[in-house]
């Protein structure tokens, strides 16, 4: 069955995934990657090196984003928000931003200790030291659909 | 490590999933969904019920489409396709699609045999018979990026 998902499932996808895909305009002509991402409830963060994407949202800020879980090819959900790019330069809401992100990663990615006895990946000191471009997304809308399938098996008439 | 996929990885890639996203713009507002697809070498096709993205690339035909390969967050392959929408109408070019889109999907869809002895999935008869539209995107370029990362255990100093 095909259905729509409702708040809270939707809610449940957006916070539970790692990676989405961001899709802009330029000029008429869309480009759309993917992006890992933390999601506070509210806005969507995202690290981005200076590129392609970014000089088309800096010029046209209005951008889609979609989240799926995708179990098979009759199992899956996905959501669909259109929002705004707003860049993140005030230092301490920057410095909030890449926290929420390095909480939502570290714990997922492999830990080893180096032979130097280092632990990587690791909290850096100072958050403001990592490089790179933090964006949110103002989301103005989201939709959710699913499909969902059991196949059972057939009782022999 | 981070790197460009090279011309044989990209287009096995492409041929090797099922579903991509695809996005469009609609008066500088991006839109983007995700979407199966059959990809015979040189043409996407997707088969689509009528709504709103059908709706947008038909008056802006130009989209982005958009397939990957995730294992985890530090190993993955992504493509970004920029491309034409192009509706197939064509009566004979229609059942060719809709039979190269069969032959990608129908075998890797679990087969039961109904209480009334039918197998579903099924060939149809006549591929004409099955509703909705066709769609082919022209592609105009491919760009495919991968990162690739083995952690190996620490070796204790």
């Amino acid at each position: 069955m095909f259905g729509t998902l409702n708040e809270i499932e939707l809610e449940r996808l957006i916070a539970g995934q790692w990676v989405g895909r961001i899709a802009c305009c330029d000029n008429g002509k869309p480009y759309m990657v993917p992006i890992s991402y933390a999601y506070d409830g509210t806005f969507i963060y995202c690290h981005s090196d200076e590129g392609r994407k970014v000089n088309i949202m800096r010029r046209n800020p209005q951008v889609c984003f979609q989240v799926d879980e995708m179990k098979d090819m009759a199992n899956w959900k996905s959501v669909v928000m259109e929002g705004f790019f707003e860049e993140i330069t005030d230092p301490k809401e920057r410095n909030d931003a890449m926290l929420t992100l390095l909480n939502r990663y570290l714990p997922v990615i492999s830990s080893v200790t180096t032979h130097l006895g280092e632990h990587w990946p690791f909290y850096p000191d100072d958050a403001s030291a990592i490089d790179g471009l933090i964006f949110k997304i103002r989301i103005q809308s989201k939709f959710g659909k699913f499909e969902s399938n059991t196949l059972s098996p057939a009782i022999p008439g």
